[in-house]
């Protein structure tokens, strides 16, 4: 299946990594657990079942106690993530990340807890407890969302996958948190994409990863083509409350004030296709950099740390990889999903990426 | 058992409601559910059980298609409450509220969410999602944190205990959510009060209801009086990061920037009592009127509704009227608590309150 | 001069008000004061100058004893405006809004104050001061920006203009606050817009003015044409720390939280452009609805009023309102300025709008 | 004259630092301007004048090319600052802070500009230009505020004052921006303190510098003692519209997001002394670490820093280290200031600190 730059849909900018995937940023580990299961008549608490859940390890050794230096942006909020407060007020993840449907955060959360547990016994007990993160978008028009059918097994299952993944080529489309997701009216799901600064910039390296699930056909725009206004969707659910959860890595030793900086930027990825930040739409951004990990029991009041200098402008570089990254990411998701038929028969069909190509190409001079 | 006011550990101030309590507010419900089980050594998923749930209901109705105006307010973001997000970009409550202990914020989210489904089938299918919200603290010097004994059935029975409270008198002390907290080195628990506005400020009550599980013994200060260093409990756990989460109500028909607005007015009332808003204290408000209720389905794009002023000042007394009832509130909870023991035979006294009471008074001229 | 719609730089979308402009939102007042004196190498205090100021009233009485509702927004917050945090906390404007140089921005608030106490002679003596807003660019590329040649007389000419102007067309390009500004390395300076709403949305009227200062000449796009790969100025200033001022309007009677949510539609806008909100761009939102007046000395202690309904989702028009606004004000800026010689003979040459219309149209199929 | 703790009004807690001000802060230097001129009736723009300007410079050298990390942080909104969004951006200081008369921040603002292009002539030039930070409270009980009398020349011998200060002791009481300012309806002014960490927690200092104008005279209480309540003054003004200016200095090497958490326990020393943040009072704290300079031209894009780790507690000692100096340093604005006779015959008189001391003491077992 051939990603969005090879399909010609990514203009010029930055070079991205080997992987072009958040993994290209060392260390950051990706898992997926994807629930496929039954069709026909919505049967609340039954099916059908397009839905998962997508995990991202920031490093593969224990977040809890060893944390890193992150950050929550708010593009919109209409949504319901979990764990922003305690990000907020230090900077810091000490529990890999979880992507799931609205509905299931409590469960996913809960079971979160429950690996943390189990890698640190000491949580709770003679320690203070755990802030685990979780993300989601609405995946309702495909999936039985009052099902909540992501399970702690599969949570446990996507833990898993990223640790034996190890840092390589992450799947995309219709998998994990996008197994049920669309964006512009196809089908869309998780998609990646990364970037990487030249050596004056310290050749550092910025990932994104995103859950797709936002946007109504008309907005659709590639390279400044207006395709959604040319290319349509079979059928439009112009109802659908879509959202999307951004996930930016990068190994610049970025503190929490300046990952903050960069979600403002993943909203302009957004805007490049088309998106206006939609009322219904839970837009959300969450920056980690693994460069430095901060112990849960340090050995002293300070380290000496790395830190990037604000004028140096770094971000000259940061910034523009940021909204191309994600802006890349939305369009690999688009173009690894296949069509999907879900609850009640609701299909969502996969963007016929090679129409698309072409009407691109046609605008290019 | 008498309250604080009884005690004479209120100094003078605005009135009380005839409950002083949170449900003076009309309309508001609140409910526990308490869970104390087994005793001894911990056994992590096993036991001592000593914690619960509280929920608040802003009013006896269907609240996903009537909500009410509402704001979440930060004075230290440790912690890990659910649904901020979107109470800050929307300014609404749609689900009830509860309190629990830390880690079960996740089976609590996903009991609530089931318990809004059941009310609202349409949920998720033909309309959006829900954002429920969840506060909690850390009990877990006394209680099996990492057990998440709090599940589905609890939820369900704190939400018909607040309808079957038809609005009065709030249980105190080691109840529901507060069933396993302590504050100040003394056992506490949940805790309310109320104050009444003088009919030239329109006559408004204001409530608050507290998890009280925050302050070290030292800090105790009632009435100016620097009660924790002179009465202190027998064993001090110095180590134990507290947390208190206060919620809100009032009649006066506040909008979510006017309700913002009384958050660290509940922090005044934190420092009358001697907290310095501790590192580990996840410290939360979450403030809301039920004055006016706004559909989910509304018949126009706008609609006329009354506004408070900022201008004409009700804050002369709203803010007084906040600090003084969480104040009250905390003290609340402290008198109505009796000693417990919990997990790995943990103590936590109730605060000797005919001692306290005869310092305090020896202290006013 | 044809504006920038004439010239088919506009994409589609809501239809503009009858002047395209801020001032189509019924009330609005806009005058500029423009400084254009000397040429020849920079003498600090001296000149050459180019720069001036830019006045907007929200309507045309006393705004201090009749406030309106009002938010700001950062995108990026590497600037030095005035009077936001009065702002943040009550959600009014109380003094007309004064856009600048940077390094003016004291001289103008304090003319700007002067005028407020002409008008209303009581502030700080029988009542509250007054809080006014103040934003500002860099057009030191151009301007003698160390010389501060703005002053209380030249306030006092834009106030006068913006009443004069009685609501009509909005003098664009390098007039008032733009006169020596740039924008994607050519010159730039005021611009406007508007869009109106469709009866089923309320008919309500969206306007935008900006200050524009920002972005690199490579990044500009054009209904999604990559104009500034090829179409380059004669010279460009890479190191030019511009930013952009935005000041939206609405008769839709939105509260000042509502208000607050069109600022990051606002990025939406630059986005298209092809900003990526760079670093050492001060990328500021101010928002205001005349609909409603708020009095400074209130009869009551609440106000019936119509509010705005989130839920009724007038958002899925405001917003796309606002991003095609900004888009279309800051198109504008750009199609109105003229070349300009500055300081040091630095020029900023005019956009070649012909050229620039021509490679736009060869790429619309 | 004796200061708070002299009197007896000060509780235990941590040592203050040599000085007991934020001149403790190793390089932090304080200057004041003083006006004062004129009796009688108000005739604005000509007197009385009792008002002036107080600059904090965060170390002696040229603060535009060796900036600080810094935070600001609102405790009530309802105000005029200037330059905080840049610090809430970037986290630095690059110029020193000035607190003035609430009209008089553009006259200000404009001669700290001057000021700075003065040490730095690149400024706007062959550079960014500069981001001044200015505080205010409103002194227009006694001083004709209209009149905005603070000129350059005073902020330019204030800036003088601090440097041949040479970071010792600081003037408090009716001197620099608190001539004319009242708290708890006496006579304020200006007032410091400073706390010393114990060697565990670094040995760290931590200094608070106030400009006290704010509460009213029934909610004044020191050390618990609602000495407000009982010692009133011969009239008080309860209209007026008061607010403080808190800045917070520390040799602990706190980043921007660290020294923002200082702001809430500024709160808490407010609150101590009665205050409820009231409606009118612009409350504000800007918080800054001279441990560290930030060079303006970096040599490269990291630098190696000490950075505190926030899992290491330091904030155990620092939150009451603020919330102790912050009550102090009020208590030393209002134990300094001696009766003043403002416009109009309007007087503040002078705490009794005698009679205050007394009833102090006497409720102290």
């Amino acid at each position: 299946m051939p990603r969005a730059r090879e399909l010609g849909l990514v203009g010029p900018g930055l070079p991205p990594g080997p992987l072009n995937a958040i993994t290209d940023v060392a260390g950051v580990l990706v898992g997926h657990a994807t629930l496929i299961a039954g069709e026909g008549a919505l049967r609340p608490g039954h099916g059908p079942v397009r839905t998962g859940v997508t995990v991202i390890r920031p490093h593969g050794g224990n977040l809890f106690r060893d944390k890193v230096p992150a950050a929550v942006y708010t593009l919109n909020g209409y949504g319901k993530p979990l764990g922003f407060e305690q990000v907020r007020e230090l900077g810091l993840l000490e529990a890999p990340i979880a992507l799931t449907n609205t509905l299931n955060v409590g469960l996913v959360a809960d079971a979160l807890v429950q690996a943390a547990i189990e890698a640190s016994p000491e949580i709770g007990i003679t320690t203070s407890s755990v802030n685990v993160v979780v993300g989601e978008t609405n995946d309702g028009y495909l999936n039985d969302l009052q099902g909540r059918h992501v399970r702690a097994e599969h949570v446990r299952a996507a833990l898993a996958s990223a640790a034996s993944a190890a840092g390589g080529p992450v799947a995309e489309g219709s998998v994990g948190a996008g197994t049920g997701t669309s964006a512009f009216g196809w089908k869309a799901g998780m998609g990646t994409a990364s970037r990487v600064l030249p050596p004056q910039a310290g050749g550092y390296t910025l990932g994104a990863l995103v859950q797709a699930n936002f946007g109504r056909a008309a907005q659709l725009t590639i390279r400044g083509v207006p395709v959604g206004q040319v290319i349509t969707p079979p059928r439009d659910d112009p109802g659908g409350p879509g959202s999307v959860m951004i996930v930016l890595a990068t190994d610049a030793p970025l503190d929490a004030r300046q990952l903050g900086r960069l979600g403002p930027r993943a909203g302009v990825g957004l805007a490049r296709l088309g998106s206006t930040l939609d009322h219904g739409s839970g837009d959300f951004v969450i920056a980690f950099s693994p460069a430095a990990t901060v112990p849960h029991t340090p050995p002293a009041l300070t380290e000496q740390r790395a830190v990037v200098v604000d004028e140096a402008r770094l971000t000259k570089w940061l910034f523009p990889a940021v909204a191309e990254a994600v802006e890349e990411a939305v369009l690999n998701a688009l173009c690894a999903a296949e069509n999907m038929v879900g609850r009640d028969g609701h299909v969502r069909h996969a963007l016929p990426v090679g129409e698309v190509a072409r009407l691109v190409a046609a605008h290019q001079a």
